[in-house]
């Protein structure tokens, strides 16, 4: 059949009605100055073992608000193979007209794909993924580099590579002394690694939390009853790429991940604060309410710890997104002495909540 | 039991945690110089056949962000009056802090409440229920309007009172004629009657729409699958109690119920135009391709109406909430002609949708 | 890189805990002795123009309980082939043991897409795709008829091919007569077209619904707010390929699209009979009260028709899925005289309810 | 006005068309010939502080699928009596004919609500609530277990009395001790205490769970994204009132509070062994694939416990309601050995799920 015959056709098709794209993004507020951007940086098309089209992506993205993605394709894993015959690069290539269209920063990456050691890492931020197809992983992530690539370590504690422990192997040590380990996922789909929290701590890696999709995003994540993909927050100084690779290469990035925060104090703290609207402070006799406004998509735990035994106030209190509440302290004596509790949900090391204090005087 | 022993009590009852309470007003854009406000005139409460208590009414217009509501319980049916005895103005007064507290507009009314004909009335802007309670429902109305009320007809095509037809009785003319009929609901809870329509366009009544709930509002309203409570719309100066009866006395008010809008042209037609953004016209050759956002919290039904045949676009086009559309429209020969389509969810007389002609040259 | 080394690799891989997987099946009643059987015979992947792998296809089928799919790749509009090399009959065999582990029988098909006249047509039940590849439209229906496949022309009134009208073209006519149409698209996607059903009634024509879908189905169809894609109801002998197939031939199909069913009375009034289960009929002074559960999944408005004035009941009712209700009927006189309405939501024909008469007596 | 000129408005008031009410039952299996019965026996209405008319709490229950609920408002505490005058028995018989109707099983109860020591006690199963209005809480609590009510400790770590720590002070060891203590609320609302779950376990109380629901239950309970009430779970002989008294004196109970089960071992086990259907066990080459359903609308939790290294499989696994899974456990060796799991959130000890081991050979 002749090609021309058909070029009509493809245009009628194209002309049905546009396609509907709501916005749904999380409000997080910005902190210190930076904007705070929602980036997912570990995602998978029909180019490797993933089930969609790279488009499909794109638009994923945009309905959840996402600021940023990196399609990152395996390299040694192609399980379409037979029907999908394609450069490495190809994922990116589709995903990029509909990632300028939709406002959606689109970077080039690609899974380096190994058993345990060293597993599997992600590079991003890469000009060419052929370039990275080598029998060895050392040759493969020396190219990464040489491609001035941001590189981290995903999943540290994926069960089908290491079922009972999460191990940092010597391969690690020789990946990060040579500089080839930038991040490391502290949170990869729907799993938390707190020891992995901790190593990142320790080792000054970049905290990334990523969705690693491979379904349809509907499909892992149930929207309408407010789950939504693991993401890495990137506090950059505007929202470019390359703002986004200033803060990665910074560090100054937190993970939100199912109601959880993690991150630094430094990051969680105004992000804590800055999510808040005091509407009204009625000061009475030995008691002080407070109503206020939690402008923010988050969902906070507040759980009281040591404190002056005058100030009578709540054990636990669970702020919901977007929610006003009242509530009262009361003062055995004078209003004074602080409010003090813990934010269970924002972990700024592993099992410990950030600390507050605050005086209502 | 002696009273002062239970003071501390009532106080520590009521110190626990503030009750969450999330705004989710549906976004209608403001018109022609007035601010849209989003009002119910029409509610019961446990103190006629309601049941919740009155605050409750308070907190549900708080939560769906509307502007005012009036509640309006019935004067000759209240079916718990073994166990409730209170004035007819109690339900106002109880709900009265909690609308300050929440910033609802909370307007005083009664329900008169007769067998066919008249049917029943709603006052509203009363100042005294209690003086509304007469044998002779002539008494009760002219009552009514000695305190200034704006009243109107309920639920004309109600079947309990109307089972086959909606009829129009010689009690209602004289009504009209004495001035104590100013609106007519158009639309109660869930229905709509298009008759009542015709009659309001007629005799320039205030259209009104209402919820007249009974229930709490979720038994009724499924929120979670975006359905919304009947509600009529206030064309007001501002956001005060004043300026929404300066409007319903002027009827500049239209009903919103399920997808529909219905009123005068001269209020749907901006309520339609103000929703859109247009972020994107692409004219190419042949073709302009328009992308859109719908900023409301409305859908928007089109159908192509008689037009140049010239011009090729879509037969039926649904805009959902707050979507982002992208449509082309293709041209045989040059990029002129006009595109023609009706509103069909947007009434501006009984079953005619508005009518839309838009040159994209 | 020698594929022996990835085989461990792609081992783990394959070991990741199991996919969850929930069914959620909208209940419809069998009937006639036939078993009900939901099925979408048009659908596309990323080997035509679709946005997802095959397998997608069938988790999808599987997770909303329908019995049978047919994945209809287009033929001649293949926009991915510059990275997908394959036969057209590579996404059946891709789907077939995910379908047959899940349960879901699956067809063989595919969409012959041409320029109006023909427009597209799927044929399904083919033993061959690729040899449909022709290009003469004729040859390629001679060739679906050739191998016994079950014909039907998609979207006739699809406003990309038919902007202003739905027509049937003398290219129809050839096709019918040559027995190369059995069966036509009363639904596809989101539309119905009205005209078409007439057609289908008056030439014998199998009626179709089907969602013709692209992108993932999360995308298009809302499950959240009760959506469902349009289906075919298939009335079978069994749950079975075969059985499927001998009821499309003999037209025991109706087609499930938004709220409405769309089919002969033949099979809509035992589907609105057998969704009713009676809880209660309690018979008292001149009023009936029936309790009654809606034990299907589907919704019904009822509308009443001319009746004997004596009989007092509803204007309109809408009765909901899965629920339970009470209505009183009330009788001027004996309890006596037929409770007479429409189904609007059921259309026996276009524009036309399904009429309902029930004694009370 | 005369009242019989009311009577026929009334009938017309209640002829309407019947409310929708749909039963979303959340399945739980019944256990060890038990029949599982889901109860909340801690609920209140406007007759104290509540906010909802009696009925509406039979509603409620008849939507969740409930079995038995207790309407037990406050004898100490009602602000409404200004406007509500009445028996403290009024709750109870103005539901008593909703819940026959709905097939409720309703008992009559009521709170002693006091200042701690010894806060608020529930006594059920009254048969006169207003003779236990007395000055003094031992002659109240003496009075209902004159009546044979079953009564039980409310919320003992409520903030509001017990604003830091949880205490038993020595009235309730004089309570527990003269029989007045039958169970305990190890969940109250959205709270749960594992300090009183410790207590009811070393006391032989039976566990309680229980709403305290004041509001509209949608208000505080969000069942569009799979919320439920706190529920205390009887396993009763059969589904009537006097076998759920028999199981509460035997305390056969567990508690169900978000996603966790608070009971004994000999209760949790068989619930989760009953909320299985295996569908296939294929045994393979060192690898043996279970695909389950789990039939209930619980979520489990898994978590992998000290094992046979020879066994490999997840670490953590999540298995949602109605979901259908297939996981893969891998045998270095032969197939054999032990998968052993702890269900973190069902909790047969403070902070201790149930420990689970599962041979596969």
């Amino acid at each position: 059949m002749k090609l021309t015959k058909l070029l009509p056709l493809i245009a009628i098709l194209a002309a049905g009605a546009g396609q509907a794209q709501v916005q749904n993004r999380i409000e997080i507020p910005d902190i210190n100055g930076y904007k705070t951007l929602q980036c997912d940086f570990h995602i998978h098309t029909v180019f490797s073992d993933g089930l969609v089209w790279p488009t499909v992506r794109v638009d994923e993205a945009y309905r959840e608000g996402l600021d940023a993605i990196a399609i990152t394709d395996h390299l040694e894993y192609r399980p379409h193979s037979k029907d999908i015959v394609a450069s490495y690069n190809r994922s990116f290539e589709i995903a990029e007209s509909a990632a300028k269209k939709e406002g959606i920063i689109l970077i080039r990456g690609s899974e380096v794909t190994r058993s345990m050691p060293p597993g599997h890492l992600n590079a991003i931020f890469l000009s060419d993924c052929d370039a990275l197809v080598k029998d060895d992983w050392r040759a493969a992530l020396a190219e990464a580099k040489r491609q001035n690539a941001f590189i981290f370590w995903n999943h540290p504690g994926w069960d089908a590579q290491q079922p009972d422990t999460t191990l940092w192997w010597k391969e690690h040590t020789e990946i990060y002394d040579n500089g080839w380990m930038n991040g490391i996922e502290v949170v990869n789909e729907h799993s938390y690694y707190d020891d992995v929290f901790q190593w990142a701590l320790d080792k000054k890696l970049t905290l990334m939390g990523n969705s690693d999709i491979h379904e349809p995003i509907q499909t892992d994540i149930n929207f309408a009853i407010g789950e939504h993909r693991a993401t890495t927050l990137v506090f950059a100084k505007e929202r470019t790429a390359e703002a986004i690779r200033e803060a990665l290469d910074n560090r100054r990035t937190a993970v939100f991940h199912k109601e959880f925060l993690i991150g630094e104090e430094q990051y969680l703290r105004p992000i804590f604060e800055n999510s808040f609207e005091i509407i009204d402070m009625a000061k009475g006799n030995n008691q002080v309410t407070v109503t206020f406004l939690n402008k923010s998509g988050l969902t906070f735990y507040l759980k009281k710890t040591a404190h002056d035994k005058n100030v009578v106030y709540f054990r636990d209190f669970e702020i919901k997104p977007h929610c006003k509440y009242s509530i009262s302290i009361r003062f055995k004596g004078d209003n004074d002495g602080k409010v003090n509790f813990e934010v269970t949900n924002l972990l700024v090391k592993p099992g410990k909540g950030l600390e507050c204090s605050y005086s209502l005087k």
